[in-house]
């Protein structure tokens, strides 16, 4: 692991950008990281691999900073700072095509964000494996935002002690069945008229996990409208369950 | 309105009965109501008119004294300290034993609540009247508890300013109606496999309430299993409403 730039942000938070062989990492630590006590450490994913750079990605990172803990993203092949494949591109202009026109996009979402979360899955757990042992940084581990690659995380790698969701609607196969295996703590935070992902689907998920202690949490509005007080309620979820 | 008794609790509250006409009500503040700012009131009941002097009502009650409010719940007609008619004792008999057998209930549910909301409104507002003149009380005011009556206050009475609603499966025909005439600021919270409450319908509910600004919370388990972190949520809920 390669720390290739680091930034003092204007509310104390140190963001460093890394590298790990392949895989672009930022990591957000409280402004005294390396003299503090450990913070536990939230892995923050947004849907579908969008950028780590995005800047709600990145003010939801500075927010759980401000709580105490550390917070690192990556970006997934083909998305983000790396490179992009043509035949993603394409599937991704079909399915933004699909979407528009109001057609099924099942079989477009599967064969997108199927392999995505395959490749992507492995890379979170090496960089955990890279971010476990740095100074300042502890256990347990939180995993927050794509559903998708939490419920695979969550289901496989048994360092992660409780997962924040968000949205739900479309998952690809393989994860609607592994979320009966996720039995971590966990909260589905979900936009009632999300325009991207349908409400029962989501329903279905949440009561499909195989946790016992699981909230859902629902608004109003679309994909974006989330109201600013549930970042307050994912920050008290992780609260206690990682302190 | 007459005080009819009034003891101090272990934790400073102050617990007062009172008589109002014919209700019987409680009414619970902070130790110091006389001399401090007025607190906000929060209206509190149960489901399906369960008496005011119930151990799950009376430690919500006390847990919101704790956060700076002024509780009041009373009795409805029939209900609690109050002479039952045989009629409804027989209704309520009828119900548990449909619900024991698994049959429908709507019906008998209906002809026992629906004139339950309509004859006790009424006497929360006569209440409402009688209590927000009293020293150590101001509004602006929220409703906590029992969904239908909660739909029929919050769709009439203007002065209540935010209603937290608890279940919701079932609920009179007329309050699923005036459930669109609700647009203040609500949270309903929901027990995922409660017994008593179909799960769909308390969903429907939910989606049917006019306000914007509608949050669901979900918790796994039956009706009396709700997680202890509920009552701080509804407590920041009305916070954000209240004060």
């Amino acid at each position: 692991m390669h720390f290739t730039s680091e930034q003092r942000l204007d509310d104390g938070v140190l963001a460093r950008e890394f590298t790990l062989g392949e895989i672009p990492g930022t990591l957000w630590t409280p402004g005294s990281a390396e003299s503090a006590a450990p913070a536990p450490l939230i892995l923050m994913a947004h849907n579908n691999g969008l950028p780590k750079s995005d800047a709600r990605l990145a003010a939801r990172a500075r927010h759980s900073v401000g709580r105490g803990y550390a917070v690192a993203s990556i970006d997934a092949v083909g998305c983000g700072d790396r490179p992009r494949s043509a035949a993603d591109e394409q599937t991704r202009a079909d399915l933004r095509r699909a979407l528009r026109a109001g057609e099924p996009v099942d079989e477009i979402f599967e064969s997108l964000v199927g392999p995505l979360v395959e490749k992507a899955a492995p890379e979170w757990r090496t960089t955990l494996d890279a971010l476990l042992p740095l100074p300042g940084i502890g256990g347990p581990v939180g995993y927050s935002g794509w559903t998708a690659l939490g419920i695979r995380l969550a289901a496989t790698e048994p360092r992660i002690a409780a997962a924040g969701f968000f949205a739900g609607g479309y998952v690809p196969r393989a994860q609607r069945e592994e979320a009966r295996q996720v039995t971590v703590p966990l909260l589905l935070l979900l936009q009632w008229d999300d325009e991207g992902n349908p409400r029962q689907r989501a329903l279905d998920l949440f009561d499909a996990f195989g946790t016992k202690e699981k909230t859902l949490h629902a608004n109003m509005g679309g994909h974006t409208g989330t109201p600013w007080f549930e970042g307050e309620d994912a920050g008290r979820f992780f609260d206690r369950h990682l302190k």
